[in-house]
């Protein structure tokens, strides 16, 4: 019998204040603490649980405290029998897991978590209920973890409604340098290049530059402990960024060659570069499911006549080709009784070609 | 006495296409022209144009077609009589000038133009009239331009719902290789780790990557094409970056040092170069307009009596620091009626320690 009915939150930054308004969202008692008073009480204020220290022995404790600080708070609560169980949220996972073996800790009642979860703010007035939700949690049990406490754990997760995922550590760790760590070294490399711009350029930045760099806004030090908890996966991940960049330079220099076949070699170089992008993007952009992960965007020309919506599903039905998701392209301020509309058909990206050239062919207006 | 009553855009993609339909909703005659007859029809079946040849001379042509184009085509068009003047939204400016004066065409019926604006996905049904809206337009007029086709071109710009701006070209492609193609490389190198990821880190791809390398879904050829023709300025763009990334991978190795001294001094250059990050992302992440680009958000608990909106305004205001915006945190799925709400309250970054000490003196309980 796992259940989670009482819980306490260790440190109420954005992840412990925002798993307490979850687990008080659901009824479940909530116990906070931070070493930071104003931390405690923000947190309290906003409906994340009771600054107090808990009656009895909490069902499970939540340690949302920087990386290095697991083991030793993991070691201090156990003394105490503070928990039946214990979580924490670090975004690493070996460098907690090893501290707390070399602690001497009870690794039976332990398991290293961490949503892929937050935002650019922190601190607890930046909490939400709902940070989690479809997100994956992954979990990350050692050898000596028992399956009860991976069962509060995830019942934890549940509760937060975020999607419970098992992964080694050195696993997690490897995954996380290329889809967060080494990414936000990369926006902050972008985004340093502003610190002292002058202006004119400032003024053309855009909603391309503006996303590219958003994660850059996160906080210093926090950022500063993750990557270096993480140093050789992200370094590898950084190196191999490092490598490609090189080859871009070369390629970028080449293009101003005088000898007009090492001109063409270069720009070859430069499109392969960005094709694997485009791919890689690919995969990226989808939500979880490999079925999502390499379709394309067909868009055709709608009206509420000969052309609906209705009959672009059949023609789509009649060429074979499986469609993901249709949906109605919508112009703010467009004037929906205007004839004209466009549908994007979400395809597989193999089949875009064969499905624009098949409703052509029965005299559709369609792109993709 | 400028004016754009009838106009023509050649090349009916993405930007020509948004461009018709911008013209059309303010009732001006537009003429569309692409080699390509598919894009052409698509173009004037979304309701950007007719597509035909314009029955007399037009007040302004829109060359919306690919860098190296826009001088062939300004050439062939002013031989013609095509228009009363002309413009281009190619994102290079010192390309096709050059390459137009050395093709000898009159350049004062001519204005380099290129609004910051786009989509990751192409083509004329990808358009929209608003695509523009509140967006910059950069025109680069030479020496030899005339007065009045710069009016023109920047009525243009006022119809699409644009802001007019005026650069030097050369000034124009070293901002857009710092905002545009230097971060649209990061980000394909980014991507790229993932044409060929087995899955495991794909799964934890969260928001902060996806917005990362959105940009790296844009059209292969027609970005080989971008930064081909800017390369010299993407080159040296990018090398500033290429220098930052390998302090980085070098401090990243020194972490791991035997020596303490040497892991500190590691420690150090990694956070001065994430600080720098969160400096520039501030001055990326403003709208532009000097004053809000240092700004930082305080977050402060706020409910229905003693401790209102009205009130902490008023405390704030007594406070004697300036407050750029106050919004309210709207959490999805929130009670309404719950007593915590949240309140964000945007200060200049100076400011923001004494606003957050201030408050809590007056007994808010306030974060930031």
């Amino acid at each position: 019998m796992s259940g989670v009915r009482t819980a306490a939150v260790v440190g109420t930054g954005l992840i412990g204040t925002s798993i307490g308004l979850a687990l008080r969202r659901h009824g479940i008692h909530a116990y906070l603490q931070d070493r930071d008073p104003e931390a405690l009480s923000a947190a309290q204020a906003v409906g994340a649980g009771r600054a107090q220290e808990p009656p009895a022995r909490v069902d499970i404790a939540v340690l949302a405290v920087p990386p290095a600080m697991v083991a030793p708070v993991l070691s201090a609560l156990q003394q105490r029998d503070f928990a039946r169980c214990y979580t924490d949220v670090a975004s690493v996972k070996l460098l907690p897991q090893a501290q707390a073996e070399a602690a001497g800790c009870d690794l039976g009642s332990y398991v290293g978590g961490h949503p892929m979860a937050g935002r650019e703010r922190s601190g607890p007035l930046a909490a939400r209920a709902d940070l989690f939700r479809g997100r994956p949690w992954v979990l990350t049990p050692s050898a000596h973890t028992e399956p009860s406490t991976v069962d509060t754990a995830a019942d934890l997760i549940g509760v937060c409604g975020g999607e419970a995922l098992t992964m080694e550590p050195a696993e997690h760790d490897r995954a996380v340098a290329m889809t967060s760590h080494a990414p936000h070294v990369m926006a902050s490399l972008v985004a340093s290049r502003f610190a002292e711009d002058s202006g004119e350029a400032t003024d053309l930045c855009g909603p391309g530059i503006r996303d590219l760099t958003r994660i850059a806004a996160g906080e210093r030090e926090l950022w500063t402990d993750i990557i270096g908890s993480n140093a050789p996966a992200v370094r590898r991940a950084l190196a191999g960024i490092g490598t490609d960049l090189a080859a871009v330079l070369a390629a970028l220099g080449e293009l101003g060659a005088d000898c007009a076949e090492r001109r063409e070699a270069a720009r070859t170089e430069l499109g392969r570069m960005l094709g694997r992008g485009v791919s890689g993007r690919q995969r990226i952009a989808g939500p979880s499911g490999n079925s999502w992960q390499d379709c394309r965007t067909v868009s055709v020309v709608v009206d509420q006549g000969d052309r609906s919506m209705p009959r672009l599903l059949a023609d789509a039905d009649r060429c074979g080709i499986g469609v993901a998701e249709v949906r109605l392209e919508q112009e703010p301020g467009r004037d929906v009784r205007a004839p004209e509309g466009r549908a994007d058909v979400l395809v597989a990206v193999k089949s875009a070609p064969e499905l624009v050239a098949a409703l052509r062919s029965y005299g559709w207006v369609a792109w993709g």
